[in-house]
């Protein structure tokens, strides 16, 4: 039997799912699961996907382009322009990819030759370890804090890990996993970095519409004067819309050779779903209201998650600004051995809680221990009853813990 | 501005799309053109696709699992064992992913690490290449020839090339670009190979519902005996159904490890199409007729261009076993400005004739320059046509070069 070394890609399991056969026995066993672990939002997705595929009136399904249909690049611009006032996103500044996940991976192959450096501030989305692995591209992660509620270090501390072979700093605004959203101060401090050291700096914006706070605008990469040719921005239609099984996003950038680039790996599979991306230019039509009425019910889930936790004893939360993710510090030493036990050994009234471990969200071995990332897609009343058990469960632990 | 060296994978531009701004051109001047570059079918998608779309009744576009609905591992499964024989296909044996592309991707990424090599019998499917510089794997193409139709070389020529690198060997069968199909005694070969020095064997078996020629049975890498641990079967249902724009395909082995290790790169990209995969799902209850009938118009459409091409003076064209492809000969220096003049300077009757140049199909350096990959997707009518407007662009290409 051949040998797999996989010596220099060594893919991590994912920190999401790799607690799922623990969740699958938990459930045979009639205990029923708080998910907390994956951000699959609850929401409706707009009437108007299922609607405009319905309506597809065609006998063969073939090939789009591989960039996309061109409709749905115009669709996404004009979106962009009305909706975020971004009025220098053209059509033709953008490409149309399998998920955000596809828009990343490939800007990470078209700019990070094999053992080129990315810096990104820790802890970061488990996945963009998975697609720097396959790449061949060493991750170079920078410390944030929860004590100052995950904030951009200094210009310090990047430049202490800039090497010959930096090529980029990525980073998720606001972030997954900590909930963090970057302020217009902290965006000028990574333009004068990339500008310096002329170093390409990702967005992932893939979470935009979830701000909770209106006194930190909004500020996308795409919007920073200077940084035409440095800054790509990752998109995805499926948090916006709670469309996540669409698989489309895009990636845009004024940079004409990176387009042209990431085009070729486009071009090297074929082209992104037909039918996704024909229900995906009709949800572009949804109303003002229905951003509103998401974006309302998250703050909600949000603040009560946050109020439960807090009056957790030895439990740490910052009030995350944005996305729908917070990391949390636990009073235990190992969180994956808690959240292990949780499902295998654990319910409280036959319930329990399916968190994501943190460990799984830092480059660097052994950070992140006490800590978990919980995603608040439930509704409020859930979410307390979720709360509720974890708290529960954190008490058993201990006992069960003393006692060994 | 920040460089892209990009000296490790140095993406090549797609031969098959490379002449498309000439080919605007000419439509601009009014040109009617015979699209011969690309494998999109013209054949109906099954009703089933697009009826089960338009009978979705969910709410939330979800993701689905990483390695696909079990409901279409379960169809997948049961139709290679109802309509191939292949019994010991079990759902579990399988994982979906977005086209027959990803399935490779992922499959190379998963058991060659950066600098390994792979073998594959060239010409070759121009993608493989970029499939692999986007690894950093090396690609070590070992010959095939027009004079005796691209048959499998000997042992001899795959054992010249194997180094201590060297993990896997990959086939197309049938083949794109060539229409070879592989008789079970060059399985057999393969076979020993694999055995002897222990490789991976793929095998892309995307056209194998087009073959033309009962008198050789096809044969699945997954039914020879005593390869189970070695055999990787990359499938999608893009050419079965005409389908291309669902972006559905599969890996299938009994390689437990290997599995697992290709289900990491899916989780990291999330989930296939979610509405695609429940089209696609529908499909798989087509009628027997369906295939019979899209069978007969192919092998109808390859006689009547092989036969038109024979005729011609100076053209060399085997007749493809397979698929809907072939490489031809021309009497030419070289097919990149004949293509591209075809576009640029040619018409006849207000007519003119694409086709993929197939220096892109070798991975060889210099090969292939007097050659063209031809798909062979229009209707027979419009095939006739086709090749007379090529027979004339011929003459008059030889004139003008005599002028020059």
């Amino acid at each position: 039997m051949p040998e797999i070394s996989n010596k220099g890609r060594a893919m991590p399991a994912s920190p999401i799912r790799k607690l799922a056969p623990f969740a699958e026995q938990a459930k045979k066993r009639g205990i029923h699961i708080y998910h907390l672990n994956i951000g699959q939002p609850d929401v409706e997705t707009p009437h108007q996907f299922w609607d405009a595929i319905k309506n597809i009136d065609r006998k063969v399904l073939e090939y789009s382009p591989s960039n996309g249909f061109e409709d749905l690049r115009k669709k996404y611009a004009a979106f962009f322009q009305t909706r975020y006032h971004l009025n220098n996103l053209l059509p033709e500044d953008l490409l149309i990819t399998t998920g955000g996940s596809e828009a990343l991976f490939f800007t990470m192959l078209s700019i990070l030759d094999a053992e080129d450096e990315i810096i990104i501030p820790e802890p970061l989305y488990a996945n963009y370890i998975g697609f720097s692995k396959s790449g061949d591209i060493r991750v170079r992660p920078i410390p944030t804090s929860i004590e100052n509620g995950f904030a951009l270090p200094s210009i310090d501390e990047f430049e202490k890990v800039i090497t010959k072979n930096t090529k980029a700093i990525l980073i998720c605004n606001p972030n997954n996993p900590t909930g963090y959203a970057y302020s217009a101060t902290e965006l000028d401090r990574l333009k004068e970095i990339a500008l310096k050291h002329d170093l390409f700096l990702i967005s992932d914006e893939v979470y935009r519409d979830f701000t909770y706070d209106p006194s930190i605008p909004y500020t996308s990469i795409l919007e920073i004067a200077g940084l035409e040719q440095h800054a790509i921005l990752i998109d995805s239609v499926s948090k916006r819309f709670s469309a996540c099984g669409a698989r489309i996003g895009m990636v845009a950038t004024k940079n004409k050779l990176v387009l042209e680039t990431i085009l070729k790996y486009a071009q090297q599979r074929l082209s992104p779903p037909t039918v996704e991306q024909l229900g995906t230019m009709a949800m572009f039509d949804v109303e003002e209201d229905y951003f509103k009425e998401v974006n309302k019910e998250y703050k909600k889930r949000r603040d009560t998650l946050v109020e439960a936790l807090q009056k957790i004893d030895g439990v740490t939360c910052p009030v995350p600004g944005g996305a729908f993710y917070c990391i949390v510090q636990l009073p235990v030493e190992d969180t994956d051995d808690f959240c292990r036990w949780m499902l295998s050994d654990f319910n409280y009234q036959g319930e329990t809680v399916m968190m994501a471990p943190a460990s799984g969200f830092y480059a660097t071995e052994g950070k992140g221990k006490n800590q978990v990332r919980i995603a608040y897609v439930l509704n409020s009343k859930n979410l307390q009853k979720a709360i509720k058990c974890m708290e529960e469960g954190l008490k058993a632990y201990k006992i069960a813990n003393a006692e060994k």
